[in-house]
């Protein structure tokens, strides 16, 4: 144990580029959508009034893995991330600890590359500016991955100016409003999902929205009109209606199931 | 991350006394049973054939807590442990990572503590004989901590000769046979149940029986004969009931919810 590789958030971040993120990402999709990885749903464990802990375990690949990480928002008050926590790897063979990787490297990279992923396959083939809604540490890493996949230049939105200024003048993007943002033709907001930030009049034709903040029971970042006003695609159905951005037209019996992934190419 | 203390097995073992853990289980136990700590259900992840996975939340005491261990039967043909894995320990008042615990010394400790724990609170007052059936690691640590509770001697059998030996010669016990060992006050089996080793007929009035080594669906260390003959007692409906020794006897019908915790004193 005491043996045991130690991957801190600055070794991740020299270690993957936003691109081989994307790149990983794509993959990762395909092979779970093909079966090839078991996810199953995460366990919350509610340390209000504080935030919460999930435990997140995978596996594929010949490993077997755990996330552990908190969501504590009012965590940077103190000087202190709002994610935090640790990855541990094992062989999925043995049983053997393989590393521990600091979540918050992993857990940027992640839904960065999956802003990208998604803007390359679902956004429409002309898509080039980019809105971001929330600079903070993922919505920056969201900004990274989608100018490493060659979008942009984009807006940069946050309550906070100096965070959207920080990330636009590191991009040569710009801050603006968030009216700004949403009038992008690739949207990604990665808010706290305290309130909806994308009302019904911000759905226009050809935009395509990322929605990555609500990452739990009772966050949204989009109004309900304006979600059934979208087509719809989710990664994990479970999660998204349950603790994510299409829990709230779910429970009000606007969308099913038939809102389905469609990263696989068939 | 890289400055995260890391307790191994040996660290562990060595900073915790048999008596330390009987108090830390007893003291968790009533905690527990006041509320004071949430242990959501643990999550499997199949590793099939080679074994499974758990995922394990807790929280309590100022921390948040996640256990993550292999159950893999057929390690030890390869020189490896069944049961590997981590603790990682956070704070729940701001989700820091506190700590990264070798999960083996843990789970040695505290199975073998509550050995001790169970036999203190529920086997007669005159209980001393102590019957060892399984004297792997994590019967070992039951039978130490057992003597540290001033119980024995005591007769170890496995179907391993020179680890019952090598148990008994440690304690200063004896090593025997199976039905020696069952023929103890306070019987702690601790096998992979992957068939039961107590049938009825071994089920006599006043002896104490610890049943410890069925661990997931499917395993049980006593046919449900001698089950429903005992006054019985578990930690954990939820998990004993699905996945433990009383699954037997609840799928047949013949016991239900009704068998409760009886650690804590009114």
């Amino acid at each position: 144990m005491s043996e045991l590789p130690v991957y801190d958030l600055d070794a991740v971040i020299a270690g993957i580029s936003p691109l081989e993120a994307i790149e990983s990402v794509r993959d990762a999709f395909v092979r779970h959508a093909h079966g090839e990885w078991e996810m199953p749903p995460k366990v919350y464990l509610d340390a209000a009034p504080a935030g919460d802990f999930r435990a997140m375990p995978a596996k594929g690949g010949g490993l077997a893995m755990l996330k552990w990480v908190s969501s504590f928002p009012g965590n940077p008050a103190q000087g202190l991330p709002v994610v935090m926590g640790a990855i541990l790897v094992s062989s999925s063979e043995d049983a053997r600890p393989l590393a521990l990787i600091d979540v918050r490297a992993v857990t940027a990279l992640r839904t960065g590359a999956v802003a990208a992923v998604a803007a390359q396959e679902l956004a429409r083939e002309d898509a080039t500016s980019v809105g971001v809604v929330g600079c903070g540490r993922h919505g920056s890493w969201a900004a990274r991955c989608l100018a490493a996949a060659e979008y942009g230049p984009g807006i940069c939105f946050d309550p906070d100016p100096d965070a959207a200024g920080r990330l636009a003048g590191e991009l040569g993007w710009e801050a603006g409003s968030l009216e700004d943002a949403l009038a992008c033709d690739v949207v990604t907001c990665v808010t706290p999902g305290e309130e909806p930030v994308v009302r019904r009049a911000h759905v226009r034709p050809g935009v395509h929205f990322n929605m990555l903040g609500a990452d739990g029971p009772g966050k949204a970042e989009a109004e309900v009109g304006a979600v059934v006003a979208c087509r719809l695609f989710c990664d994990e159905w479970e999660q998204a209606s349950h603790g994510g951005e299409l829990t709230g037209a779910v429970e009000a019996g606007l969308i099913t199931r038939d809102v389905e992934v469609e990263f696989v190419a068939d």
